[in-house]
């Protein structure tokens, strides 16, 4: 047999042409977003306000497993997609694992990561919708440059709010962003009230992204012909992401390989439940069985040490609230935290489908994290981002099992973006000068005793 | 016939297993290297205390045609080569140009450049003589970064003297080398006896490459088990880029597509002469017309104002005369001017074929150059180099050309890289403080009037 080459690319004709909706195929339905007044059900009408209404459509939708993408996100994707499937021939050789590494690479674009994915998609539909514009927050800066680069082709206006710490490590993302035509603004801010208010209880804040998200929400539902856009968590992401998990199967398949585990790193769940979902799915109806691992950080451990209820998405209080593996919506992670994974919350669907036994999830501390990135940077060449070399961290931890075990499993895991904005994160690791900060219990369980009641 | 798609990927069996030399095919050799005491042409040995010995090998061959690829650089090329041929259909569009515009994308790589092309070959080499490491110089920091990445492969030590400038405008370059492993200072420094000298006849200079040269290669030729290695200008480089054109004639041909006009930016004319050269060699043996033209900076004009002449390749003036196209070897771009493309001379081979009449050459000032940038990221998605905005603003000059003729040419140009670490530059444009700085005739002419006396 031919060896299976390092890229292995489909062609532009084999780009998905429907997303997949896990939820068809789950027993257990992730719980719907409740009104936080009432704690009643969110109705379409309700959301409208805020979210454009095909994206809330998609939301709501629990039954249909497949949604057609449209031909001028089809046209879209066809800039960067499909993105290659990668074997990390050189990264098995460096451990000495039996294992066969595979990585999806959402870096090769020019937001850097799989969030344009979703951004392309939503852009469309506020566009579609007659919107000027779009606001949303950004953390680490993945999202912001994606939606901006969205915008742009769409001729719509980009309003960005973004987590201030990451402002501020990230200087340059801000002109990406502007190159793009997008404004970009620290949050929290003296722009809206709830960053005042947030700004007044909390002097200094370097900020969240369950602020972000409350000021970019305020400034969506006051501007005529404005609406918010998210970039994880929502259901609606998580079905424009199936992108990445579709085109994986089907390359996988393409070289007859399939499957045993598979990794992804979870912030609010964008990258993971979109790898995962035709997986998912088959797991789901008991066709296969795969070992699903989510891997997130130590210092904002949701799935790992969070709580399975419902919670505000966002710290203002403002947003509908969501059941989920949650921190609590007051749960801001230390500054020494880098780059991204800095939700407090996680996907309804990845929340249920851990709480239901479907997957695993485990947490790893930066140092080690950043310590796993140099080794794939040298081994397999790409500058992995933060986020990413979580999953690059759980991917080799799985193969120094099957070296120990002698077995020659096949591992798939995402890598969902680059590190060219991350050089200050990397400069404190290779000065010695990072530190990792683990919540105590006492921390946590302070930020959870402020769930609201739900139930 | 079925639409051409966006990319145009080779498969990895496609990847060229030989170099092309188009000396072979010259009729009027680029002339030789001279030894600056005896002003004869530089032998094999008197090359061997800097460079390694089989790079002088393929530095002094103008017969051999092609260079079998040593199979562990294919096997590195192979992480992200064959690289893709785009089609800019949403550029075209744009423009409303009937011509149709491809461009062969060097960026996809995290060096970000096409340098890793030669610095992979130029590791090898070293790695295979025994030696320790290699010292270079960069300017806007893309050599320094595919060297380090190169060396890190081959576990070989890698020191880098960075342009003051450069080091300033992209403080996250150095983390990216240091990712790699290799150590980088800021050039003019006081490491070297050719340093102090340079710093203390121009103090608070911003550098140049020529000082960055003499730096390394006086740290090369004193340092045991040391070569110095260079990522422009030698007919080496230039050998090991034609990998570049070979791939671009390799997709056209797969797509039945011939261009016409092929149009790369120069700086010391690495990615043009590896762009063009197989492309040339059909022009030079009469089988095939192509019009190619070269874009260099309004600021650094070495082919369209400078003088063919014997010149030194350093500021330092310690290296061997090459005979090129000059704008005297003491000659700085003004401070204003971002990013690269800013050595004083020009490949010897380019600037045969320039003076032979094989090529063009034209200019354009900066902000223009960021303009046509600006207006390819938002056309195109990818955020570009300002180096390779140069090519960017010659095709789309030549696309504008063809619309007013109402010719459907074919144009090639190189995208030689991506704009990640030229945010700083990108700000400047976006604010308005770009300038431009135009050298005055005055100015050549004094640094002309320093030319080595020769012939």
């Amino acid at each position: 047999m031919a060896k299976i080459p390092y890229k292995i690319y489909l062609d532009e004709k084999e780009i998905p042409r429907s997303w997949y909706n896990v939820r068809a195929d789950m027993k257990n339905k992730p719980a719907p977003l409740l009104n936080p007044g009432t704690l009643q059900p969110m109705k379409a009408e309700e959301l409208e306000g805020v979210f454009c209404k095909e994206l809330i459509a998609q939301e709501l939708d629990n039954d249909t497993a497949f949604f057609k993408i449209p031909d001028e996100i089809v046209e879209f994707y066809k800039m960067y997609r499909p993105s290659p499937l990668m074997r990390a021939y050189r990264l098995e050789k460096k451990l000495g694992t039996p294992a066969k590494i595979y990585y999806k690479f959402e870096g090769n674009n020019t937001s850097g990561s799989h969030k344009l994915n979703s951004a392309i998609a939503q852009a469309y539909y506020a566009k579609k919708q007659g919107l000027k514009g779009v606001t949303t927050e950004t953390g680490a800066g993945q999202w912001g440059t994606a939606l901006s680069m969205a915008c742009a082709y769409f001729d719509l206006d980009c309003k960005v709010y973004m987590v201030k710490v990451s402002y501020e490590q990230k200087p340059f993302r801000r002109e990406v962003m502007r190159t793009y035509g997008a404004s970009v603004t620290p949050s929290p801010s003296m722009e809206t009230e709830v960053g005042k208010r947030i700004l007044a209880e909390h002097p200094g804040t370097t900020g969240s992204l369950g602020c972000a998200i409350s000021e970019a929400v305020e400034v969506a539902t006051t501007s005529e012909g404005y609406r918010y856009v998210l970039g994880s968590v929502l259901n609606q992401v998580l079905l424009h992401q199936s992108v990445i998990g579709l085109e994986t199967k089907a390359a996988l398949d393409k070289i007859g390989e399939k499957a045993d585990i598979i990794v992804g790193c979870a912030g609010g769940g964008s990258n993971l439940g979109g790898l995962i979902a035709p997986f998912m799915g088959e797991k789901l109806r008991g066709e296969n069985d795969y070992k699903i691992i989510a891997v997130e950080p130590s210092s904002c451990p949701s799935f790992t040490r969070g709580k399975f209820a419902y919670d505000f998405c966002d710290t203002g209080m403002i947003c509908p609230l969501a059941k989920m593996y949650t921190l609590g919506s007051g749960f801001i992670p230390a500054p020494n935290h880098a780059g991204g994974l800095r939700f407090h919350g996680m996907s309804t669907i990845l929340s249920q489908l851990y709480h239901d036994g479907y997957m695993e999830a485990t947490s790893y501390k930066q140092t080690d994290v950043f310590e796993a990135a140099e080794l794939f940077a040298r081994t397999e060449g790409i500058l992995p981002a933060p986020e990413s070399s979580h999953a690059i961290k759980g991917a080799i931890d799985e193969a120094l099992k099957c070296k120990e075990a002698g077995e020659e499993k096949t591992i798939v895991f995402g890598l969902t973006g680059t590190g060219y904005f991350d050089m200050v994160a990397y400069e404190s690791f290779h000065d010695g000068k990072m530190s990792d900060h683990i919540p105590t219990d006492e921390e946590i369980s302070q930020s959870l005793a402020k769930l609201p009641k739900s139930e």
